[in-house]
């Protein structure tokens, strides 16, 4: 089922043929009902449960070389499937099967003097390029959510998963297929050589978007030599701002959370601003320290506990993902959102605090893809915004922005409907 | 009031220089008032009102140094202001001061089961780009639609327009600073240096979008070299098919109106797909001949009508911006989408007919920014489309497609409203 590569083929040879194939496959999607892309993606999802012993054998023999390959505990953990993990899999992809479809909605219409009727629709955006990691989850969720939104999915996972990447690639397509579903929708290249990468970094017109899924070194790759549109965020320096009005047990609580929840996710916090007229600093940092987190600041909040670590200047432009986390004082809203400015990524940034007013200034100033207020930064989530799921997180300025999933996958055309209009 | 060139400025140290500028200006910008910023817009519509002597002055210099180097006639008559013209771009920049601020829109909102108020808000993008050549009137226009969508803009004019570019952006400024806009808020690049492009075409992270307005050569170098997003059209090749099922009289008003009424736009006809089965298609060629149309005709088209000249395997390729088309006979609608998907540039295709279902077969299966159903493809524009003004008309998939105005000028932001949530 699987895409071969030809004799002598190049890798930019290799991507045309498969985008080209890819781009009819979608152009045959787009005419299908939704309910024939919902089907398709249940008999996927229960091809996933079918072929469990199939893919588990295979990512066992990913864990295997890996190990002998010597990855590290957390990248073999990414690697690693489990019967409780795969069923995970396909339950995902049948919860993006139920989600509703995009394509086709109404966005907005209108008739101008012309008579015309005017709407503007939604549609796929086409061919989307992603490239990951070790996670072979990825292969199937990113799959389900391209083809739920109409597009068709070229899939380039890292050479870690390759085996448990093809085998739920296999069983996808099966799936897809058993539903009158073209296979091409879903390609996965078959072959890890990395000149593979770069041609679909710079395949403008035959690869529509490229969304990377993985580290910073992926993300920042992908971002410097795409000459296609790249969906993504480098990294995640999310703030949380402990304003002077803020209640004392909710700034403690939301402070705990957004750092030490999962230390290793996007939408954990990595520095904390505590306002010098907030009374109740010193218990914060002690209930984070005390939390098991290492604490580096600057000097007036290493007044605050002797424990606190000193912040060198990278400190406030580093994502940890771990449980530490930087720490500065600062002189009112006005200073904090200086700071914020200077240093977030424009991931999630948050205020604490009980003045309605500050709260308004703090989230009409803070120029990021989500700005909150008296919440944990590990909201950010598609799933915890309501979406059903999310292809990932965008820092960007264009197009979609913050947790993408389905509506963040189209695009819109215009509609106009005359009755024989000439213009003047 | 014009930025200045520091001495031995490299191009790229005074792009980010102004870009900064610009930025922070921006910032300033995003929390003014809706209101302020119309007032800005109206009393720099004044201001070109007061200035005219000294902008037209300026462009008579403009229009005397073209003529000495020899610019053709149609360069020269972009290029050359009137009274009257210059009333137009006056009266455009107090237009779009009357349109609705798109700023601080609510797109959507909802309450998740975190109990969380999540809402999708309208921000501007920050700084735009706008790359332009002989045309002074893109100074004002684009300006304006920048500045009341709450960004910032760099305008880089063409050499040919430069002493009428400065005359104007001096009015405009002059208005804005009155009504307490910052002088930064729209720049123009002061030197002709066409290293600056370049520079401001790998700006990423300086500026946010690029938006070229001029000639295919200006657009393909844009978007080839660009490293920022670009928002734009290549070209114009669109087509109308005249199904068998089409009013006869509808069919050729719209013909000769969608070829003829202005044929240097881009939203003009270049081809057109005559069904074999529409018995009046020789009444429909001989009212375009008749109207000094030029036709290439496939064989089938010039049976039509003796005076057809035979069509190239370029010309159904080809965006002729003047009174020529491509003419070809296809036999059915599905032999017309096939044309259309091989040799549309995705920017506006029509369908005459009187088949309900086929125009909507037709509508659905094109994938152009504009599909039409009996009506002219000239009403492919901003102004038309109720829009207001245009800062242009874009070809590519992602963020704004078709016309784009103020709305394709914003982005947006979650804003997360809590209560001391924080995630299980």
């Amino acid at each position: 089922m699987s895409a071969q590569i030809l004799p002598h083929e190049a890798p930019e040879a290799l991507v045309e043929r498969l985008a080209l194939a890819g781009r009819a496959a979608q152009r045959r999607l787009a005419q299908l009902p939704d309910e024939a892309k919902a089907a398709g993606l249940r008999a996927a999802a229960q091809a996933l449960r079918d072929d469990a012993p199939e893919i588990l054998a295979a990512n066992a023999r990913d864990v295997a070389a890996g190990e002998a390959n010597g990855l590290t505990g957390a990248m073999l953990d990414r690697l690693r499937l489990d019967p409780a993990r795969l069923a995970g899999i396909a339950d995902a992809v049948a919860q993006v099967a139920a989600l509703p479809d995009p394509v086709g909605q109404v966005i907005d219409s209108s008739v101008p003097p012309s008579g015309l009727h005017l709407s503007r629709v939604r549609v796929p955006i086409g061919l989307i390029g992603i490239i990951y990691e070790s996670r072979p989850n990825v292969t199937a969720d990113a799959a389900a959510l391209c083809l739920r939104s109409g597009n068709a999915a070229l899939l380039r996972g890292g050479s870690e998963a390759v085996q448990s990447n093809h085998a739920i690639h296999a069983a996808l397509t099966r799936g897809l297929v058993s539903a009158g579903i073209p296979a091409e929708a879903i390609q996965l290249i078959p072959t890890q050589d990395r000149a593979v990468v770069g041609a679909m970094l710079t395949a403008a017109g035959l690869v529509d978007m490229i969304v990377p899924r993985g580290g910073k070194s992926l993300v920042a790759r992908v971002q410097a030599d795409a000459r296609v549109p790249v969906l993504a965020h480098l990294d995640g320096i999310c703030h949380t701002y402990i304003h002077e009005a803020a209640d004392p047990a909710m700034a403690r609580a939301i402070a705990l959370n957004a750092k030490m929840r999962r230390t290793g996710i996007c939408g954990a916090m990595e520095t904390l601003l505590l306002d010098a007229r907030f009374p109740q600093s010193g218990d914060v940092v002690g209930a984070l320290l005390d939390a098991g987190c290492e604490l580096r600041g600057d000097a007036r909040a290493r007044a605050l506990d002797p424990r606190i670590l000193p912040a060198g200047a990278n400190d406030w432009d580093t994502e940890y993902l771990d449980a530490i986390l930087s720490v500065a004082v600062v002189d009112g809203l006005d200073a904090a959102l200086d700071h914020i400015a200077l240093h977030s990524s424009h991931h999630t940034d948050a205020i604490v605090t009980a003045d309605a007013a500050v709260a308004e200034r703090f989230l009409n100033a803070v120029d990021s893809a989500i700005v909150m207020v008296n919440a944990s930064t590990q909201f950010a989530d598609g799933g915890e915004f309501g979406l059903g799921a999310e292809i990932g997180i965008a820092t960007g300025r264009l197009h979609a922005r913050g947790p993408v999933a389905l509506e963040g996958l189209t695009t819109y055309k215009w509609v106009v409907r005359g009755t024989g209009q000439t213009r003047p």
